[in-house]
């Protein structure tokens, strides 16, 4: 009987597992450099968790089951609840700032096509418990960071921000009712998808009295001074989100990450929780998902026990991002190279073989041999196909001295070398 | 509303993750210097793949669901249906021998109850494609390796093989008919957990043939070569498995682990479909679960398309391994240290201070400062509290020469250094 990979779902050969650890590996290197410390927290968790931060209508969208005692749970399809969940119980002893990361692997239950996944991996990355815009341009920064660090520079892809508040007092300006702002953010968030003229329409539809032509030549041009314009006919409590955007980017400046930047009002980010500043990663040149999104939340904890805690954060999925890196040449080859490939010249010598793989090993060299013996030039091409960096040749001189000869395996060069130098030649 | 983390599901605060990375890490490195290679599947898979190796009785010990289109699923409940559908799926790409290990989260419908996780990780590590006894011993010798990399000696905890062919014909000797040995398995698996006088009594009902109080002799005490004899009644096909393990014990020794290994003929694993040399590792000194279980078998696709392929490997859980560290004091402390936190010996060098953490965290240090501008004495009590291994403060010397002042937070040595040399200062 043939059974497939479930659709939608990803089986990671050594090849595909070597690109994940690749991307996982800059994902915590550049979380640690910034002094994020990684959590995580289990694959399903009580089904009311999500009802609770995204409604009923959540269910369809997830994958869900019962245990043995009726309790209903779902496989966690965003790592924000968690993260809410467990803040919430410790929020009083968390010294502030919380700066968590993490790399889960969550499910949602799409209609399996091309191109969507039912399961993938998520950088997520937070500040929590502090308010300053300082935390809103850090964690843009490790994001920044991770895009130099694997070769996107800012002619590749655009850190695209915006604020809510700032275009809550826009869109009034533009003639948007306070209470209507949820579905305007809903079409905004969509407008570059669907293209100005089925934007215009959807917009006069909810929007009648507002000039939908306007709205898109703002969407589409504003200069942040624009939107500040803009959104200043709507009241004096502009003070505080215009204070803390243009503070954001100061700090982004001291962060040198200025130049990934731009301002752009299409990014509103539809979810609700978001109520500051908002990003999107996109590259520049190809189109693509966004890359990244994130924002500032006012309470991350509302709808638990527990005290306020403000936030701000993102999430970075692994898929879109690697089908960035390969579509701008960026993924690098990625070889399971091994120190050294051991090789008897002669069977009686395999027991020495095995030894002196032991030792080598142990010294915390990545290194194998031959299950089969056979000639020198049939295990010479095993090291090869191996990508060895070196081949140990156990030969005759072994009972007496301990010799070996040492090929390098990219320059070809050999030469007799004492098994105790061994591990310390190929650490060179 | 307050809602918990499932019942038998873990939450992984910081602390707790470091020690999850701390013995993935060991995982990891040891399995990559033996020449394995890493792999990972989907975190569900089609219930049928679990039904097909275990039987329909299987799904009661599963989370299982359906999806929109009626499908049905189980999240993963361990890792060898996945390893045989992907290696069934590429049997004849993949040169052999295939040396693959995985680290999978998993989950079992466990009743919930103290010790008894829901949710737990895997070290996976398996050798396919060769039937050679060196690859039994050699797995057996990474996982030596690992015990020994985290502070076990042979002191602490024995690797007890047994193989299923030799007690196969030393149960024959001992009355049990060939068809009814699954039982006889089951209940020698069993044996140490129940003890002799239930073990007996369970015995008698099942093979009123066979001599109980002899076999729970030969259980307790026999060596390798006692359950040879006995074995050998059982007729000429033993020389196949006798060959194997004592060629398997030779490779042990050479590759320098047999300290640790002991044989045991109490070892038989439940499972059906392990077919030769079988082992487990224990605690010598103290009562906890199997801490690793493994075997060889004849064929991993058996149930599924493909050719035969024949191999050995062992599952490693991570609590039963965290919980025997910590019983004997191997478990060791790990701070989240930082490479530097630096200071503002006044406010208006905040700016500065952001520059320079910006440009060591390119170089790749660890490296975080106060988000409170506080006085130095408050803010070298965060470099403290954050285990920051160099304080660096940035004051009046810096807008002419650059210069910070660099106090190294073990010795409380002060100096000043200049910025561009931070780096390599703090990675000697």
């Amino acid at each position: 009987m043939s059974i497939q990979c479930p659709p939608g779902m990803r089986d990671f050969y050594p090849e595909d597992m070597r690109v994940q650890n690749w991307l996982f590996d800059h994902w915590r290197s550049v979380s640690r450099a910034f002094g994020f410390s990684e959590y995580e927290g289990p694959i399903f968790e009580f089904l009311e968790l999500y009802e609770l931060k995204s409604g009923a209508g959540i269910v369809s969208e997830l994958f869900s089951f019962t245990d043995r005692g009726e309790r209903r749970f779902a496989i966690r399809p965003e790592m924000t609840p968690t993260l809410a969940r467990m803040v919430a119980a410790r929020a009083n002893a968390l010294p502030r700032p919380i700066k968590w990361f993490s790399i889960p692997r969550m499910c949602r239950a799409e209609k399996p096509q091309r191109g969507r996944l039912r399961e993938f991996f998520q950088w997520n990355v937070d500040t929590l418990g502090s308010e300053d815009p300082l935390a809103d341009a850090e964690v843009v920064a490790v994001a920044v960071e991770f895009l130099r660090r694997v070769g996107l520079s800012e002619q590749d892809v655009a850190v695209r921000l915006n604020h809510r508040g700032l275009m809550k007092h826009a869109l009034e300006a533009l003639g948007v009712p306070v209470g209507q702002q949820g579905k305007a953010f809903e079409l905004i968030d969509r407008s570059e998808k669907i293209g100005d003229d089925a934007f215009c329409q959807h917009w006069r539809q909810h929007f009648p009295d507002s000039d939908a032509e306007r709205v898109a030549d703002v969407l589409r041009r504003a200069s942040l001074d624009e939107c500040l314009r803009l959104a200043g006919a709507g009241g004096d409590d502009l003070a505080q989100p215009t204070r803390q955007f243009r503070e954001m980017w100061e700090r982004l400046r001291s962060f040198a990450c200025e130049a990934y930047c731009v301002f752009d009002p299409r990014i509103v980010r539809g979810l609700a929780y978001y109520t500051g500043a908002v990003f999107e990663v996109h590259a520049r040149r190809v189109q693509l998902r966004a890359l990244l999104g994130g924002g500032r939340y006012d309470d991350l904890t509302g709808l638990l026990d527990g005290p306020r805690v403000p936030g701000v954060g993102f999430g970075m999925g692994d898929a879109p991002m690697l089908e960035a890196l390969r579509e701008l040449g960026k993924l690098p080859r990625l070889d399971e190279g091994i120190d050294a490939f051991v090789i008897d010249a002669d069977a009686q010598r395999f027991d020495d073989v095995l030894g002196l793989v032991t030792r080598l090993r142990r010294e915390g060299l990545v290194v194998d041999y031959s299950y089969k013996r056979q000639a020198i030039g049939k295990q010479l091409k095993q090291a090869s196909a191996r990508a060895a960096r070196y081949a140990v040749i156990v030969g005759h001189e072994w009972p007496q001295a301990e010799q070996v000869a040492l090929k390098d395996m990219t320059t070809g060069q050999q030469r007799v070398a004492a098994a105790a130098e061994l591990a310390a030649c190929m650490r060179r």
